[in-house]
C-alpha cells in the first residue's frame, strides 16, 4: 500500500483565506487542521485547530484561563469576534515550518514515520513539482492498516 | 454557553487498555486523541493519536523517515503489529501531562482560553470529584459559536 491508495482530497486554504472561514471548515469536517496553499498551488504550512483560538482568545486569558471567569457568559460567546477581519496568514505560528509532505510513491511505514516524527495527524501528498495532490489523515491511515 | 452545553460523551480508555483497541477507536471515530481514565474514573492523560504510531514506527524510521523506503510494501503495511500486545499506558509519552480539564461552568472563552493554552483540541469536563462528565472538542466549540 502506497500513499498514493490513502490519499483523499483535502480541504484547503490560502494565507488570505479569512479565518472566519477557516474555522468554519475545521467545524464543520472535524478536521485536525488545514493545509494551506501559496499561489502556485504548493503547501505552505499546516494551520492547527487550536492556532485559530489562539488568534481569537485574548492573550491574558491565555496566559491564566481562570482570568476568563471575570468576562461575563453574554461577553464570552462573543469572543470569536476577535478574528474578524483577519486572514489565516495572520493566524499561522510566527515560526511556522512548512507542513510535512511525503510523495504518492511513500509507503505506510514512510507515511506513519513522517506522523510519528512530526506528530502532525495530516501529511501532504505532493507531486514532483511540490503541488498538492492530496493528504493522508491518521484516521484514513489507522482505518486501512486496522481494517476498520 | 457554558461547558455543560457543549460537552458530548467521549470514548475513553483506561492505562491497561490495549494500544490496538484505543487505536482502533481514533481511526473509527476520527478523533484528535483518547481521554485516559484511572481506576476511579478520573482523567489521567490525553492520548494523542500519533503517539500510537511513536510505539509502532522503528526508532530509525522516525530519527529518518527516508530509511523506511528500505522496508519493501509487503512489510511496511504490517508495522502496527509493533503494538500488539502493549498497552495505553505504554503509548503514552514518558513524561506525560495531566489532561486540561475545566469544569462544567467553564464559559465558552475559558474552554477556548485552555485549548488555546494547552493546543489541545479536547477538554475534559470534570465535576467536584474531578470525575469525568464528558469531554469538548475544538469542532463542538467552533460548530456552537460560528453556528454551523
Amino acid at each position: 500500500m502506497r500513499a498514493t491508495d490513502l490519499a483523499t482530497a483535502f480541504p484547503t486554504v490560502t494565507l488570505n483565506t479569512p479565518a472566519l472561514e477557516a474555522a468554519r471548515l475545521l467545524a464543520s469536517q472535524k478536521l485536525p487542521g488545514l493545509i494551506v496553499t501559496d499561489d502556485s498551488g504548493r503547501p505552505a504550512a499546516i494551520l492547527p485547530g487550536t492556532q485559530v483560538l489562539r488568534m481569537a482568545v485574548p492573550s491574558y486569558c491565555q496566559d491564566d484561563p481562570t482570568l476568563a471567569r471575570v468576562v461575563d457568559e453574554a461577553a464570552a460567546d462573543l469572543f470569536m469576534r476577535g478574528v474578524e477581519g483577519r486572514s489565516v496568514a495572520e493566524c499561522l505560528p510566527s515560526e511556522y515550518r512548512e507542513p510535512p509532505v511525503v510523495s504518492p510513491r511513500a509507503t505506510v511505514l514512510e507515511v506513519a514515520a513522517v506522523m510519528a516524527r512530526t506528530r502532525s495527524p495530516v501529511v501532504a501528498v505532493v507531486d514532483e513539482n511540490k503541488s498538492l495532490i492530496g493528504a493522508v489523515t491518521l484516521a484514513a491511515l489507522l482505518n486501512r492498516l486496522l481494517n476498520t
